[in-house]
């Protein structure tokens, strides 16, 4: 498994879907099915989106999520350690302590501080970590939208808000998804 | 599993007891005694660091590893993608082409080139890339001499070098260790 999940992607790709306040406030229901993938799955990732103050979520039955704050407030850092929760590109084993001379008795010098191979690593998790933190939901979604046609999101809200009146509507006879 | 493993840990402090020749050609099983690690799980990496130019195996009864090249031109890089091989930080899928909208005949605008969710996440694996790219053996090595006595490489020296000569005395009566 790649160190930055399927989780993310599939988290980022459905806050871009609520990048534009005119798709309503789809479920995780809806977003799964908007974008073919398992419900089960996106429905474990939004409650931690909305612990970390990424999403807001409305009860009742016309209830979704919408984005907490603007888009271009949204770092893709936060995202990924909001679903990813502290999750070290390595970790260190501390093995510079069992070195044979030491006779199983290492001095402090051999062990304070964080170890040099450790600290190589920590430098190349902090320009990894730095990068995420320079795009925000906003830099992706506006290459979105260079790439699609103007009718691609007029499109998609007509889907979102059909599903989001579809559970209001009085032939469902369906209990409401919750968000 | 973190993403930069035990391998490379254990690749990079092996290879650190190589910087100084005085320390002879240790096997890699000496090398995992001298360290406390698993000899069956070094025997694995070294094959991999010789392959990729980064040490040189000497055949014969004294035989083991030295290193290649100078220390100073040892990426840290270099060793993790001897040791770990082509592992990207995300592995993309693609569900850009999902989108119910598209009734199951995505168009060419919204799979062409890379998705913008997927470039962001490239632009943080080469961060991080960039940032091994950085660290050598060489510099690694200079961080270890200024916290150690004077005593230890002296220490680790006679303790290697025992070892070798070990293998080669009369008393030895087992077979001698490939390296």
């Amino acid at each position: 498994m790649a160190h930055i999940t399927a989780r993310v992607e599939y988290g980022i790709h459905c806050l871009l879907w609520l990048v534009d306040p005119a798709s309503g406030q789809p479920s995780s229901r809806d977003l799964a099915e908007l974008q073919g993938i398992s419900p089960s799955f996106l429905a474990k990732i939004f409650p931690r989106l909305e612990k970390a103050g990424i999403v807001q979520a409305a009860d009742g039955i016309r209830g979704g999520y919408r984005l907490a704050k603007p888009p271009s407030e949204i770092t893709v850092l936060e995202i990924v350690d909001a679903i990813e929760g502290h999750k070290p590109l390595f970790e260190c084993q501390e093995i510079r302590g069992r070195c044979a001379v030491f006779d199983n008795e290492p001095p402090d010098w051999a062990t304070t501080g964080v170890c040099g191979i450790h600290a190589v690593m920590l430098r190349a998790e902090k320009a990894m970590r730095e990068s995420l933190a320079q795009e925000t939901l906003a830099s992706i979604a506006a290459v979105v939208e260079r790439k699609a046609p103007n009718s691609f999101p007029v499109e998609v809200q007509g889907w979102l808000v059909e599903r989001v009146n579809g559970r209001t509507s009085s032939r469902s006879r369906k209990l409401p998804n919750g968000p």
